[in-house]
């Protein structure tokens, strides 16, 4: 069984596998320009929303590293440039504005020392986040699998796996904590169109985990869960408001509509820092429109009429009425949402 | 503007527009051989539930016609033989099996008459049941459309157009007669996957009669209704219940739940054909479960992981309380359906 690295630091360059590639090439790409880690970002090379994260802190440590400047206040300057550049990749996903705060936090608190140092400080903190990162998924796994019986068929959307985090994963956190615990576990994945993550991504990795994983079109949920095929749905978050309302991929309200019909319970599974407790809901979370080439081309191939008009919405909002409970590193928590989370977040 | 026959009878052979190939090919296939109309069935050369009822009728017509028996006696044994054929093709579209037993009737009708004889009359009926089925989805279309208000944007799903059909479609011929009638009317149009006959089939016809459409993946309809872009929604049908529970292209259930969710009207448009007496609910109408190759490769290019299992059922089945009406050509049957539907069929 061989895992793979989502992305790594290596001696002043990033290193990260080219997800659009997967499963049929495993090729790694090599970045030593920030510019390009921010478009590796803008072209889903790397996607997820904690993935994401990672991907814009060591975009900003080789931003900052490959500085020529002598002065700390230029360098300060310089910094604000290429988070700006990050900040505008993608709209959605929160952490990723959660990661350029926290470099630049971590920039104002060492501004005073001899710039080389802060640019070694900042790589540093980058590779702290990456690491940070997989051992919070690893609670969250904790956390969440014993929210799941055995046996357990479980239902998930998009890729929430290690290649959408440093590694782990969120929702595949918990099934893998879960299986991993000898809880008998059968995953369905939608394949999640129109990028895929579902079929080229997760079904990878759970192929890879040894955990059984049966594939659906997405417009096949509904289906097996009014079949009772279904015990639980399990999604990751790219951002949440702080009323509990979840911005995910394109589809998972669906999911969180068919799994209430259905009396199925729908759990997110979020890092802490996927919480937006400046946004009170949904409404109010920005959703990212893709170009339509997405839809128009599978692998290269067209397969839309010349001149079709396409809608892209990358993601869409589950209001929080739907939602049985939001897992996270800290514990899980449960309605009513806005005190539950405002408890966790500054506990 | 052109437009295009799903399939026509012409000399001894019938004519097939290979639906596989659209909108890239546009290729008319020639069946000298009965047992080839019973494979492009099988395939979906033609696919939706009134095209599969004509090309038995005219396949049947060939293979009756190519007999080289001088009896009745012996032609009503291969009869039941290519009778047999076609019942074995898809399990689902009833009107499969209501076209079947119309031949019979028609050949038991006309059994004392000379072996010459009955086979041009089986062909007349076969063109007789081409021409009725584009009467029918007229008065449909007449029936349907004044259930929408201008301006109206509808959501469908897989194709039940001009294709699905002998010509001018269900659910797209409500849409159609609606704009016809100078209704300002606008298309979201689901790609429908595994087979996308909504980016292929369905988007290629409403560009062919203009009408404004917007293409979105299957996991998106429930976003557009959430932010209320969806006025209403029509979908086809291949079996009809006693009770009203419909089956249809899989993901027609879920749009079902959500337009109910975001109380969005939810139509279905089906001849009375597709309606099935003998089946007093969804439960028992059998789903056809189709090869997961369908859901491996699109245009010849394989996008999921060697050694993925994938699950293909190519229909669900929407319960009757998500239906707010269902469009038939002797009008427009509202709840109670058991009621409703018993008065409409025997009237």
């Amino acid at each position: 069984m061989k895992y793979y690295e989502t992305i790594y630091w290596e001696k002043n360059s990033v290193k990260m596998i080219d997800q659009r590639l997967l499963p049929d090439k495993v090729i790694y790409n090599t970045y030593t320009e920030y510019t390009d880690v921010a478009d590796a970002i803008k072209k889903m090379v790397i996607r997820g929303a904690p993935a994401i994260g990672v991907a814009a802190c060591m975009g900003i440590a080789l931003g900052i590293e490959k500085s020529k400047t002598n002065s700390a206040l230029k360098l300060k300057i310089e910094f604000d440039e290429i988070a700006e550049t990050f900040r505008k990749t993608r709209p959605t996903a929160v952490n990723l504005f959660w990661a350029i705060e926290r470099m630049k936090k971590c920039f104002q608190n060492n501004i005073s020392l001899p710039v080389q140092q802060i640019k070694k400080i900042l790589v540093h903190e980058a590779i702290n986040v990456y690491n940070e990162d997989i051992d919070i998924n690893k609670s969250i796994g904790k956390n969440g699998a014993v929210l799941l019986k055995s046996p357990c068929t479980i239902l998930t959307h998009c890729n929430a796996g290690a290649l959408a985090t440093a590694g782990y994963g969120t929702a595949l956190g918990v099934i893998r904590s879960a299986f991993d615990m000898g809880k008998k576990i059968n995953v369905f994945a939608d394949e999640t169109r129109p990028f895929l993550q579902g079929s080229r991504l997760t079904v990878w990795e759970l192929q890879q985990y040894g955990i059984p994983v049966t594939l659906i079109t997405d417009s096949m949920a509904g289906h097996f869960m009014s079949r009772g095929k279904i015990d639980a749905v399990v999604v990751g978050a790219d951002r949440i408001a702080a009323n509990g309302d979840t911005a995910n991929k394109i589809g998972t309200y669906s999911l969180s509509v068919l799994a209430n019909e259905n009396k199925i319970p729908f759990y997110v599974a979020a890092p802490i820092s996927t919480i937006d407790t400046n946004i009170d809901s949904g409404e109010k979370i920005p959703i990212e429109e893709r170009s339509s080439e997405e839809i128009h081309f599978i692998a290269g191939k067209r397969i839309t009429p010349i001149g079709t008009e396409a809608a892209n919405p990358a993601f869409d909002i589950t209001p929080s009425k739907y939602i049985s409970a939001i897992i996270t590193e800290k514990g899980v928590i449960k309605k009513p949402f806005k005190k539950t989370i405002k408890k966790i977040v500054y506990q």
